[in-house]
Order: C-alpha cells, then structure tokens, then sequence
C-alpha cells in the first residue's frame, strides 16, 4: 500500500489536531515534516514532534502540505503555499486567504467531493461556521434546494485559538475565587473582552455592510461550496462561553415544496450526520466536543411559511470544523495520486 | 400625595428584584406586604422585610397585588390571585398562567400602555424574552408593521430561577479545580443538565409542532402585545451560560417599504431603548446587568431581501424583563387610582 509524505504547517490548535486525526484514521503516512515558526518539540498524545522553520528544500518530496495556521499576512499560507507547490506538494489550506479564488476549490468531502479534481495545486478548507451548516443542509439542498438560510451560531473559544482558550479558564480560576459568582469584579471597560459568563456578538472585524468577516465567510463560502448564488443568506455570528464545538440556530427555506416528514428523511440519509428526531435529544457542544459527526436535532416547520424549517446543529470546530475537514480532502487528493 | 398599599407574592430572584424597584423608583408605597409559602425574614440590601403566608385577610387594603412567582400549578397567582381581587387589589401577575386570556391585558408600558384599561382586575406580565424584543421592535412596528420576526435567543441561567444559577455556580467551583478546565470531568448523561460552558437549545417543556413552552411564548405573546395576529413570527429559544441577561438575534422583515437609515431612525426614537449604531459598540450581558434599559446593536439590512434586518437586543431579564416591567405596570395602574 502507497504511504504519502505530509507536512503540516503551523503546531497550534488545529495544527495538534491534525496529528491525532492522522493517527486515528491510520493515514498512511510515510514521512511526517512539522513546520512552525519557533523550531521546538511538541508532544501530542504521548508521542514527541520535532517542530523545525521552513527552509529551501522543506517540501521536497511532500506529497501533501497541510496548512493548519492563521489567515492573514501573520499565517504561513501566503507567504510558502507557492514554494509547497512548487515542490509538487497539493496545498490544503484551514486558512481563509485563497478560499474564494476562481482556480481553488472549496470542499467538504460529503457535499462537494467532486471539486477537488479542478484544483491547480490548492484546495481550501472552508471555515468552521461553514463547514458545520453545509453538512447539516447538503441532503436536504440536494433534494429541495435552498431558497434562504437565516444563521445565527454560538461559537466556542477554540474557534479563536489557544489565547482565548486560556483567557477563559484564568477568567474562570479568578471569578471562583470571589464569593458571589455572579458579580463580576471588574471595571466596565473590561467587560467587553470577558468571554466567561458573557455573550460576544462579533467574531472577527467589521466589513461591508457592517457584517463581520464570520459572517461574510457563512454567506460567500456557502454559495461557492454548493454553486449556488442564488441562495439567499444571511447571519449572526456570536461568540459564547464554551471551550470546544460550535452550535448553530439555522431556520432555512426549501425551494421546492417540502414537508417536515421529507426533511426529516433527507436528514436521516445524510453523508457525516447523527439526526437526533427526538427534540428532547438536542445535541449540545459538551457531547460534540472530540466527535466527527455533525449532530442535528430540533427539526421543525414554521408554522407560518411554507417550506420552511428549524434545524440546531453542533459539532467538533477543531475537528469537523478544521483539522478532519482537511483530512478528508488528503484522503481524496491521495485517491487521484494513485 | 397619595401612597399605595402594596403585596409582593413570593420572594425569589425576581420578588427580590420588585423591592429594589420599587425602591430605587420611589414608588410612593404605603404598607408593603411580602407573602411566601414559607415565613421567614429576608434581607434586601440590608433591609429586613417579614415574610408571612397568605391567610383570609391578608389582601385587606391592598391596592395593587404583585405576584413574582412561578406560574401553573405550584405558582401563587392560580391559588391566590382571585382572593387578591375580590379583596379590591388590581393584580400584576408576572407567571404565565392568565397571559393569553382574552380578558386579561398583556401589558409592556413602552409599547401597549392603553391595554391596561381594559382589566377587570388582572392584568399579566409578558415573559422576559418577549417584553425585551417588543421593546426593541415597537417603534419599528409602529412606523412599517412587521410581517416576519425569526428569533433566537441567548438567554441567562437566572431566567430560572435561583437553583440554575446555584448549579452554575457549583459547576464553575468544580471545573476551576481541575487541571484541564476544557476535559470536563463527567459522564456523558450528566453532561446535558451541565450549564456551564456549555449550550442547551431547550427552555421549558415541548408542546405542539415541538416547539418549547418558551417558544410558544415569543409568538403567542408578540401577536397579543402587538394586537396583530399576521405577524409571522418563529424563534429557537437557548440557554447559554450566562448569570443574568439575556441576548436575542432578531431578524425581522416590514409590511412597508424601509431603508436602513429609517430604521436606525425608529430605534434612536424607541422608548427603553439604549440604540448602539456603532457596530463595534454591540452590547452584551455583563453590561446590562443591573440596567433598566433594553439595549440594541448590530442593526444590518440583509443584503438579499427586500425590508428585512437584523438587531441584536440585551437587557436584564429579571429587571426589564420581569419586575421592573411590573412595577412600570404598577406606575400606570396608580395613575388611574388616583
């Protein structure tokens, strides 16, 4: 059996997360290169990495390089996702640099598989947000199409690194300390970067329209993942005192005539999905967290617009939302490698 | 000039709050008389109120009858509330046992004052998560009507009373002892009842077309404050581990034509609102703990329809959203006393 040479750039949550991803799927990975900008060794799970820059040759004979950091001109994507190509390496990038280009594709293996034959060195890993709603409607897109998605999520920490992450458990040690909980002994002006106990309606920095860059990601990314532009979309993203697995309210409008029992049906049927029927099984992010599958409950009807439904979805956005997306699509690419 | 006899029946999270309205308001009060299940005395910023039970006299010279506690069949308001009446007290009732009646008004002070002329003694308190969204919408109504309202909310552990915020605050102990606050320390069934850091897309019991008792609410009650039955209006009602105050993502759709200057225009002329423009100055929990005002943010158009928009609505739900709306109600009802 053909083993593949993989690089993983970028050691952070996600980063991490690819390693164990690896490791439960038994990729076949011949030669594992970890790049960072801090030479170091990591341990992940009992087992020691070492952690080395990025120099001239450090994707020769990569088969795969996984980009696993931050989008931006702080990420490592564009400053050596050309030299990985270069080497002949198929770039998977988590960031959000290169997600919206013409020339790369944009995938979740269970809804748009088939776009990655058409990548030019580069396919994009969507964001979590995204990847987590897609998964939920591809079925029911599939059969009904969507005429609307009305987003709103509840965003875990994670989604924002390991420096919110630890924000939020010293916010925690510090208000245990204090004897009445629930009165935060802070100055006003700190509040609004307290995640503990509070609810923070922006992820990422304002745009056009006065959306955010989140929510900007929920509407451009989905039309492109299932090319459509004419699905008409639109959210709320929030950020909420969670540490793993983003939960998400999406009310959607079918454009084909739909009934409940039908949507039902197509979630029953749908690729990468645990359909909770029953309402009192809501999922919720505490049982997500460490899962691959997106779980969906709370599925209703509007009661007073046709073809149009509740669904509440929860999953993993280190796995499912990030490293296991990219994953998926390696598995993929190494199917046309061989 | 004149004072006003009143009764608080029970003396939770949200009778507390009542107190300290009605003081903080200079509420002309003559005698206040606090019942309970169970006699005691309790402390309300170092005051020492009596906590008697309700016996055949206690209503005597009682003008106005607040009753804080819990509605169906443990509340107060079925047991005592037609003993208060016929005593000659006018009752508020902020349970949910009479809201829907048609005999009875549903009454929000800034948006339907006139409503409370038609009492025949009883007159009840919207839920919180209903007074807190028709105040952010009720200027919006009246200038363009509202032909749709998709809700989701974000709503605090103190909307159910003390023992979640006790459970949530044992949690918060517990897990802030651990070594890793992100491994929760628990088997999976214990992790549905947990609050902290974590989401439950479920308040109060299901009812038809699976919707909650709380959803149930959102639309029963907005059509009755509003008087208007076409307005189509559907929520996904969540607990989010907050102490008080509640979040709503509010997307709504006019009857009549409106630009996104028209309605910041309506919102800077709203009653009880605190208008945020700025999308960077969003409010949030932590700040409007304590606060009488219903704060809004994030006011976008949806770039794909026509009329429709979102806000982003917070206020203090056991203020607002429970006792400060009662004695507001109690203000109007002394007005016609007089």
């Amino acid at each position: 059996m053909r083993r593949y040479n993989l690089a993983i750039v970028g050691i952070g949550m996600v980063g991490r997360e690819m390693v164990k991803v690896l490791r439960e799927r038994n990729f076949p990975v011949g030669e594992l290169r970890i790049f960072a900008r801090h030479p170091r060794q990591v341990e992940i799970e009992g087992e020691v990495y070492q952690v080395r820059t990025i120099e001239e040759k450090s994707f020769e004979d990569i088969d795969i390089a996984l980009f696993a950091g931050t989008e931006g001109e702080k990420g490592a994507a564009v400053a050596f996702s050309r030299q990985a190509i270069e080497s002949g390496a198929v770039v998977i990038d988590n960031g959000a640099d290169f997600r919206l280009r013409p020339d790369v594709p944009l995938v979740v293996p269970e809804v748009n598989p088939q776009a990655i034959k058409e990548h030019k060195g580069l396919i994009a890993n969507p964001n979590c947000t995204t990847i987590q709603m897609v998964v939920a409607l591809a079925e029911i897109y599939k059969r009904f199409a969507l005429k609307q998605i009305v987003l709103v999520s509840f965003q875990s920490a994670s989604g924002a690194g390991r420096g919110l992450l630890e924000q939020m458990q010293q916010e925690i040690r510090r208000i245990s300390k204090s004897e009445h909980l629930s009165l935060i002994p802070q100055k006003r002006d700190n509040l609004r970067t307290q995640l503990s106990f509070n609810i923070i309606a922006q992820i990422g920095s304002f745009k056009e329209e006065d959306y955010t860059t989140e929510e900007w990601k929920t509407v451009r990314e989905t039309q492109k993942i299932f090319a459509d532009r004419s699905i008409k979309i639109t959210s709320t993203c929030v950020r909420v005192p969670v540490f793993i697995s983003h939960s998400e309210a999406i009310y959607f409008q079918t454009r084909k005539k739909a009934g409940l029992e039908e949507i039902k049906q197509a979630l029953q049927a749908s690729k990468g999905v645990v359909f909770r029927e029953n309402p009192e099984d809501f999922p919720f992010p505490l049982e997500a967290q460490g899962r691959d599958e997106v779980f969906v409950g709370r599925v209703r009807r509007d009661i007073f617009n046709e073809n149009s439904f509740w669904l509440w979805s929860v999953a993993d956005n280190l796995r499912k939302g990030a490293a296991l997306n990219a994953i998926q699509i390696a598995e993929l690419v190494c199917a046309t490698l061989n």
